[in-house]
């Protein structure tokens, strides 16, 4: 019996080059966001409230993050999956806790490895997702 | 480095006074409302529930207070703005914790700035509306 | 930079071992447990709990395999490590959410890294350490 | 009847430079810790967890922070405060919500008023005050 597993996680130095990037990107824009970065098991490792972000934005852009490390999938792909599955369309986002159904949260895949997510709140959600991306680009390099 | 960041927020008075004008509003009618006002940053500043009103309406009201606060935007407008856009409709009212997506909720704005939200929850929500911007109407003067 | 970090986790086969060996175990005593175990990041791995068991332990013997993941500490050594630390004795366990200050959440070390916890609820925290334990010795082989 | 009251409240700049010079202090120390810096409302700002840092330490710096802000006094201080005066000793950690009433939550004061608040939690809370003020002093420049 194998008694571990070996799991990649992003570090907190990539988590957070992850943040200043999408901060970086945003600072271009004329909207204020919330950036969060989870690790691969969901936990919070680094995140950036813009001056001036809704509230709301907060939690909002945590449980992108978490979702999309969740499910290695980002939370805008939810919903072409549920919308013609009328119990999940109903049921998903309703009733799982912290699942985000619309776009901003992005997974963190580095060679074939979910370990982490980013999640963005504070403009629209297509708006939101581009400066995930952006925020993501930084581990391009 | 700017250290601080100055945000007006709504006074305890005029909190104070848009509830007691919506419920002298609500006096006027057969319903019993419970009503909040929240400040800028979301947090309760003055509160009312009236004999009768449903219990329900004590979390609903802080909550509309809450969503109206957070992005701005009165509370009956988020159909409008997520009845066309699929992976809204479907996932932000259900996904996002406090949000409510219809009318009572109407964001406190003075000279330009949102300084917080009055939350009205009690009759139908066409009704709730009515009663908040009774409330409102006491910072015209 | 160093994009990930690798951390060994319980496998599930592992976990399963530990609720399994526990189990049997208490199967000797007059006593029913819950048995909890959860893997490096605090989440539940493997889980069973016995005919007649408490309905309260479900929760307290995850709550004590978090707690003791979450410091790679027995829960049992919380209460000599905080009781002449006046300000620990009084904000830890009634500040800290989750944590457990009481025995009966063991951590699973394996080469020297903390990969998961176990927890037990059922007895008096003497007896679910032993059933922990025991649990725990599944890995020895 | 005035309006609006004028609140100062950390930048996401300085948030994120306290965050910085806490982690820089603490990477010369062999503890990892989770540092959060809230706004004046209490609010998720600027935050970072290192790696090998206990997933508690999560929550728990973020609540340092909160209850740092919420009462413009350091979290070390509250033992002090309701050592004597026992229905606060036995009911204030436990009763009140996010209250975390040892060391590593200090609040941000600047110009005489409450800022927001630094938390820090990883190491014993003697530490974890160390770096908590470590972070602030880059406020000082």
């Amino acid at each position: 019996m194998q008694h571990t597993i070996q799991r990649p996680s992003v570090s907190h130095a990539a988590a957070q080059a992850v943040v200043e990037a999408a901060v970086r990107a945003a600072q271009g824009t004329p909207v204020a966001y919330a950036v969060a970065v989870v690790d691969a098991g969901g936990h919070l490792t680094a995140f950036a409230r813009m001056d001036g972000a809704p509230v709301m934005a907060i939690q909002v852009a945590q449980d992108k993050a978490y979702t999309a490390a969740g499910f290695g999938m980002s939370t805008e792909r939810w919903h072409e999956f549920i919308k013609d599955d009328a119990p999940l369309a109903l049921g998903a986002p309703a009733g799982v806790e912290r699942l985000v159904a619309f776009g901003g949260g992005v997974p963190i895949i580095l060679d074939g490895h979910v370990v982490g997510g980013v999640g963005v709140c504070g403009g629209h959600w297509s708006d939101d997702v581009k400066i995930a991306e952006a925020g993501l680009a930084a581990l391009d390099r």
